[in-house]
């Protein structure tokens, strides 16, 4: 059986595990305090151009948005997501656990369009009951979405530039942020990313990592005591020179991006072979993750040899299906799927 | 600097990681739902003699204790705890953060008495206003305690007990548990605590691993949906196989309770040192933290050679200071702290 | 200026004024349990047939809402609403304020549909990622709904058989519930709510008292201790017999329906003279508020001498106008306002 | 049956009433828009002396509790307050509901004093591990407090101070202001209180309402989209109106302090006679709370008669009981109760 249905299916790339092998006797202090989280943290704040950012590592994706949210918003103030959005779809209710709405605006792409969040944010205020509702306060976006699609960088500046004119917070999750970064359709790099929001998190679980994230929060109003949330949350982890020494790996020699192009690359590959065949997608995605809209009898007859993801039926015959390249997913196996599908297409 | 400020100064145990390495790239399921999660519950449900028991991996206490405590109680209850224990002081109000009140009992030793839960519990319910007071319904327990302390058998039995006739769910926070299991002075073992309590945690952190610890409930009211807990408190672990493999190997071969000798053994040489020496201590302590009272100059004489941690001032120039001996503690390490801080006494 | 605007406009019908009056200086225990509650209790447990209730008051809607949702919800679980629901759109986030979230399901109506409930609830345990998903609990209806419909017995009992298959609670919004039980086109009355729903309220705010929502329990799991659960809410009246006074009142001679009834004549008289006239209304109530599609400048040609609330833009020149009549209103107003208004038209 | 057991155990000053029947079919608009909530406000600015003041109408003490203390704290952080303090012992969590933990300090009168919370503050940052602690953010102190105590100007003074240097914010429970007011032993008056808290609130429940509670806020950042931080809490009254206008009683013609001076002087009474005969007392009070510590045996004797709260037993055959003496307590009513008790001294 050979796995498409997600990208964290393995552990992690091996420079990881060989640091966390050499490093292992080193006596360090806990929850972030050691050197290899500082270094991490520079590393960082180089790749991203921003002196002044406070990087903080947190374990799991989940975890980080809630927290950084949370950090954010007073209680009676939502954030704004897409309808798909993963906060307001996969997360049962971590958000909510926190007391904050999820304002979710539909979008057929699943993306949050800055003309939305203008229109809805107006409306807000312009509607003389708007105290009996949540007040919008901050937008919540995903890099690559759920989707696997890419906001341009024009969008993103007009998302920046609508969060500015109402005082709104700009969040971007970044958890396959890597294979958003060397796509070959985005003109968005983290240079971009870091001056147009006021928080993001660089995903180690879906790009290489055992686990971790980086949250980069670059507003001052949530570096304030920022360690405090995250121990509130629970999310602080003993061992937190286990998330420097991850992150030192993936910022030194380009490591992040390196692994995460194999994904893109063989993803393309997948695309374009479905493309060839006729295949048509649910998502037009020039990233890890591919939705092609196959036959239940197809992806039945292959149930035996590879894991897909169900992605939504679309009609009585046919299924939106994931298929999900990583960091180390092997050109072989990709080949061989493709041998096996393509005859039954 | 040989620190001994903690238990989780260092990685993890070798089997630990060789069997990270092992399994590196074998493909899985994610959210603990692979083999190696499987097989571990199978193991402690083994080691506690409870077949019955819904075994949950978390990746840290704190995060532990707020999704057990938050998935036991209503709304308008709260657990009792000592006021020294771990979530009334040293979780940052994690407990708070999901609504519930921690009802702290005062005891010179930072135990919970049964009765003072029958008092306390029996109080509550006699006042006429009770319904004005938050409701007690669960009471937490450390074992080993924040002091290194252990319950008796007969203690346990008193608190289970009561906790039974108050309809009280009894929960046992074992952050430090193998430490405590291993205690020349213990008469409790793991299946006396899977038979006394309603949940409980065998803490992975502070004993070898690189983090995880495993939930076991044994009450059906906890039980349920117990995962969807998890994931709402933004607790569930991507690449649950992480926690699976390595409780595999601290339950494999008796792997848990031998490396906690280590730091036990290694504990009662420096109390036995200190003792002799006429230092006293903070608290009686036959596990592997040990807080022996010492002049303010010996640990600043000592301090640029030795981290230790300051657990409070008793005089004007003394400080109880602990003293954690670990799972990877080596003689070498505590035979020349012991030289050099025994002739400064 | 005479409003229209909502129905709570006045303080309280008479009765209940001289009976705030005539038991001023009584001396009676607090937080309702005095002889009056009591005895309103009573009365609604007559009315509603069910001796099994628990009958407790509050303040207001919201906190109603609030306070019986999170009665009802483990942490992780959600409550089913329409989009447009009061608990989704206009109580700035109550309900994710105890940790829930809303779980909203569009409707044309603003209705929650049983066969959306099945489906929805069906969706969720069908998907293998459910764990990852907000759990369905409850479904929230309001009857009257916002825009002022009912739904039929059949409507009623469907949603409660759904509500059974599923393990899901029932809870009916009757903030204007005296204005659904009066209506012309109803064949729902108070035994079959409290038959068929698990909780509801009985609205007083909006129906003739000066404040005040009786709240229904009918599932026993509900009822377990829902006094701590006011208290622990901030919804516990220190002089509770105010609430039990306007219910004895309310609740005796059938000054509740009698009231209701004035604002559903003449929510009718308004509804026929506009149709007449060939106004099209959003919604089609037989209720006590009416939401005719107005010219914006005939809305403002009033707008010195009449107050209604915009209920939403409905192309470039006209408004969704929401004219509320209420216990109190006098057939003068309604007949000055449409003297003034049709000629408009 | 006398009570003496509560001072919310009648209805409102006939001043209220009157007030209320007389307004009853103004048409207004709700949620506290209305000219007597204006007019009220205000009053209340005026009597403070601070026209920058923010003054908002709640129904009851533990909802403006939570909401000011939610309104203005970030998720980690705490509320400093007496142990016995009303939000630490009888809310039921109220606050904790918000996710915040209520830090008690334990103190003989009751009282919070400025060196403790110095001391606190001080070991809090001190503390290098202070970040996995709750952050201490405010201070609440109930005046008079729940013991009847009254703080002195320079103890007032003097808290402020401490908080100013700590940045905390200083809250004051004036659940029974007009009882602190007006006592024979008080130097503090409205002016100072407003002067030197960042919030506080006027209760009207206890002190002549039938309920209602002026919260006052004085820092900007508390005052900031507060009335949302109603809404979403719960407290949003629909009829707003009606505090308005029992706070337009109360404070006009200096009806507030009038009526708590029948109380005090009663209060003084009952103090003298019971000093006279040899009765200890469990506080020092003032104001218009008396905790004389009783025999049983009298307690029971009387108890067909008049109705005292038990305050905890202080011995095998004493209790300490409260005599409450309210606004509208009759001087035949203690002269009565007086006359049966001495004998049985």
């Amino acid at each position: 059986m050979i796995r498409f249905a997600c990208d964290y299916d393995e552990g992690a790339c091996p420079q990881i595990l060989a640091a966390l092998n050499e490093t292992n006797f080193e006596q360090n202090p806990g929850y972030g305090e050691d050197p290899h989280c500082e270094h991490a943290r520079a590393l960082i704040r180089e790749a991203i151009g921003r002196e002044d950012a406070l990087v903080q590592f947190l374990v799991g994706g989940t975890q980080t948005n809630q927290t950084v949210i949370a950090a954010a918003l007073r209680p009676f103030q939502g954030v704004i997501a897409a309808s798909t959005g993963h906060i307001n779809v996969h997360e049962t209710g971590a958000i909510e656990a926190t007391g904050h709405k999820v304002l979710a605006l539909p979008d057929p792409e699943g993306k949050v369009r800055a003309s939305a969040v203008d229109e809805y944010v107006k409306a807000h205020w312009a509607d003389p009951t708007h105290e009996h509702m949540v007040q919008p306060k901050m937008v919540y976006i995903s890099h690559p979405t759920e989707g696997g699609l890419l906001y341009s960088l024009s969008e993103l500046e007009a998302l920046h530039d609508v969060c500015q004119k109402h005082g709104l917070y700009l969040y971007l999750d970044g958890a396959r942020l890597g294979y958003g970064l060397v796509s070959s359709r985005t003109d968005v790099t983290l240079p971009d990313i870091a001056r147009l929001t006021d928080a993001f998190y660089v995903g180690g679980t879906k790009v290489g990592a055992l686990f971790g994230e980086a949250a980069v929060l670059l507003h001052p109003d949530l570096q304030k005591d920022f360690r405090y949330m995250i121990k509130h949350q629970g999310g602080m982890l003993a061992k937190g020179r286990l998330l420097g020494i991850q992150f030192e790996q993936l910022f030194t020699d380009g490591l992040y991006t390196r692994i995460a192009q194999n994904a893109v690359d063989l993803a393309m590959q997948v695309r374009a072979a479905l493309k060839d065949a006729g295949v048509p997608f649910l998502y037009d995605s020039f990233t890890n993750q591919q939705f092609p809209i196959l036959p239940d009898a197809v992806v039945e007859e292959l149930s035996d040899r590879y894991a897909f993801e169900g992605w939504g039926r679309v009609d009585e015959t046919h299924t939106a299906t994931r298929i999900c390249l990583s960091w180390c997913t092997k050109r072989e196996s990709v080949e061989a799927m493709l041998r096996d599908l393509l005859p039954l297409l």
